[in-house]
């Protein structure tokens, strides 16, 4: 698509590979195989539930007692272990959240921004991914095309985890469920976090942080309603994605897509955003404004639409004032935007606990 | 200022909310009101006489046990913990030394560069500080304005450190006075660090270093020369602080303000000076160069002038020829510069032990 | 050379201090004198065998059992210590071998790369290599001259670990031992590797890693064969170095030079090559890719040479393909490029153990 992605020379190496004699193949099956972490769509409703189960726990453990106070199979656990956060976007909160995580576990999160390696550039994502794997204990990965990723996780001897690709946003998702599941508590057993039926509006652009949090939700029975401007819904094989990611006994889930704002938030527990143009979309600007005129998240909006009298807000910041008014987003009462950022940091340190510490295996 | 900082939308967010009915509040008040470190003016003359000493008793323990020998309360102190560096500038000495400090204690230093954030450009320093504060156990920030220190801190719920403002640099001032404190021993008890009446003569610009190290000389009792070019001395509402910082025992100190380095440098113990030219401000090079012709410490000024027979001399670095002839520069029994450097390590030590091990408690 | 080199005012500076009087000195000997890693000509014969050994010893136990299960004289023998990573150049395997080995041993890899810190630009070698090493525990520098590397040395207090110059790779040279004692092993007595007498043919641009390679042979009685071009051979002083690094017991040490591939790989154990256009050189690519037409590493040239029938193949990485074929490269009975690129941690690991744990002791 861009030039930058033209000039990846691995693609080709790679497919002129193919019709080679037998044995000389690429070591495309790394000696173990790690479980990988790209999407929510990886997790069962069961997991995903104990993830935040998990993250819950440690958030109320470590706030109160330290870091210390870990339960002994997470205290030091990565201490001597490296994991390398290989990010070709800036990034503030999973960043932040990352090494923090992986510090509050021992280990040393080791940083690689663009200007310290071009993935796929110099190098190709193969050799790239067979390389620093052999070297660290879990790569955090934050991409353009979701496929680089999953090509790093195809040749990974270690767990990738996506710190963001232009498909989805796990750790944002983990970190929302988690921030529901303390804004709506339920008394109800372990199996679940009784978030079943509650009403999400998204009013803004369909995303990458809106899909996971929709497959998140069909795993767990929520309602989910978007409203986007015409010409920037969910894509039609997306949708058929996340409708395929509910749970078989999760009858709950349904999602429903409109271009009216009003009908989205009708009766919503969470109005739910995020920022209309993303990093490296800057261009666009002017015409987005133009097209998302009145999808801006506002008291009056809700209002006219009818959400739930105590409808809370949510966005994954960073926020620009064109998504949602000042009096919403700095509303203590109904905002949760400054909880959901912390939660990244929990949601992480269940993602580590689940996916390196213990190597997959999240009970 | 700078088109940098008309881009801020935060700031603008803020303003326009106060007109808003009291329930939409910003979250100004952090749920904790950590105790920050900004200038050396947030020091009691007797906590910045335990810190220095801290820093001392500190250094001799590393230096002949190593960093495991470190007392009980401060050995892996800051294991499991996170310690933000949000940097605008680029730093050597000071992002070593807070490296450094931090691993000492266990802590993870994160470092975050201006390609990394750019403080209240993308997003507005509220809401980062509101959201990294809630990720880590303190912040560390080197920024232009000092007013971009001040929001930080005012809406984070963990310490914020001052790395280096356009008006103040606190972990300068803290090793300068551990350095004076060594080349100028006394046998003192232990509420004082008997440096009380030595003559301090800076002969250069009049800027963010001078500015603590004369709050720390009116809080010690110093006597300080300071002798700039025309046009280039202490604005006179930094002075009138300087003045309001003395304590009031503290009749000992003394800063005098001159154009003439000779009289500077009279009866001089130490003389000190820093880079005419600061980060940033390389175009008014050719200018400053000529009005401070003159100004460069030399054997032949402190002669001239009249310095003690045994004088010192200081610069925090890094250091340019015009500021200090080489004699003087490489001098191994008057230069105290290389023991300056290092003691920034040890300076950094302290302070985190009382801003942040012990939550601003400085004993 | 270049203009940055220009800029570097230190080196006039300390020459001009030569004629002054005997008592103004440049600090040039630094308060201990640390044994430090420039080259492999650095190590005897038995300590570069030793080094080999151990960090074969340290990948079976931390492969096998973890970080933790490391001997108690490495385990976390690093914690509170800082180490400096200066990097003018971009780097990946070595960057992350540093970072994760030195996180092995609980220490803290600092990076500082080319916008954090320009060596002997805004200040010079000198001052910053005191400063720096006063404040860590050892410097991994990656420089362009290798008279940077060793000014480094000159002033440094700590162990100074040379992570590429433009003559020299140790800590490649290194992994490339270990990866032949592996991929060759002998039943040998513990003082040899068991290396002597093999045969490694060089095809492509003589360069540092090349350099340090040979004398890794010439120390441990290896037979090099290099295929260069006419004009991009080993130059005459080199060759010199090299012989002269050969032990005097290790007649087995033999080295040719050839401008035929074909001749190079005549009987050879093992092909190798490095990318032929360096960081830096990219400009220079077209005049070298016609240069070097005949010299990519293929299965014909390696038949039609006449090497053994079991020749293995190695590469530093990264890997463009014009230098091997992926018939080649990607082969996974005679490519051993992924293990050596492992191989770079242990051979750091062992690095470490050496020069910074032992302080120079390599046993």
């Amino acid at each position: 698509m861009s030039t930058a992605r033209l000039l990846r020379p691995s693609a080709n190496c790679l497919k002129s590979l193919k019709p080679s004699p037998r044995r000389y193949t690429t070591p495309t099956t790394p000696p173990t195989n790690p479980r990988h972490f790209l999407s929510i769509a990886d997790l069962t409703p069961l997991e995903l539930t104990t993830l935040v189960r998990n993250a819950a726990i440690h958030k109320s453990t470590v706030k109160s007692s330290g870091p210390a106070s870990l339960p002994r199979h997470l205290h030091q656990s990565l201490a001597g272990h490296t994991l390398a956060l290989m990010f070709t976007k800036r990034s503030t909160r999973t960043r932040v959240s990352s090494e923090a995580a992986i510090s509050m576990l021992g280990g040393h999160p080791l940083f690689l921004g663009s200007a310290d390696i071009q993935l796929g550039v110099n190098e190709s994502l193969h050799d790239s991914s067979v390389v620093i794997s052999s070297m660290v204990s879990a790569m955090v990965a934050r991409v353009d095309a979701h496929s680089d990723i999953t090509q790093l996780a195809a040749h990974s001897s270690k767990p990738v985890i996506n710190a963001l690709s232009d498909s989805y946003h796990p750790l944002q998702a983990i970190a929302d469920t988690l921030t529901l599941s303390e804004a709506f508590p339920s008394n109800t057993s372990s199996n679940t976090l009784g978030l079943e039926g509650l009403k999400i509006a998204w009013v803004g652009d369909a995303n990458n942080v809106l899909f996971d949090l929709a497959i998140a939700a069909a795993k767990l029975g929520l309602h989910l309603s978007v409203a986007t401007p015409k010409g920037y819904g969910t894509p039609p094989e997306m949708l058929q994605h996340i409708h395929a990611s509910a749970a078989p006994n999760n009858a709950n889930f349904r999602i429903h897509e409109t271009n009216i704002p009003e009908e989205a938030v009708k009766d919503a527990d969470v109005l739910v955003t995020d920022t209309w143009i993303s990093m490296g979309q800057e261009s666009a600007k002017a015409q987005k404004l133009k097209d998302f005129a009145g999808f801006q998240i506002t008291a009056e909006l809700a209002q006219r639409g009818g959400a739930k009298e105590g409808w809370r807000f949510m966005h994954c910041l960073p926020r620009k004032p064109e998504e949602v008014s000042d009096e919403v987003f700095f509303d203590r009462e109904r905002s949760l935007v400054w909880t959901e950022a912390e939660n990244r940091l929990w949601g992480m340190l269940a993602v580590l606990e689940g996916f390196v510490v213990k190597g997959g295996k999240i009970d």
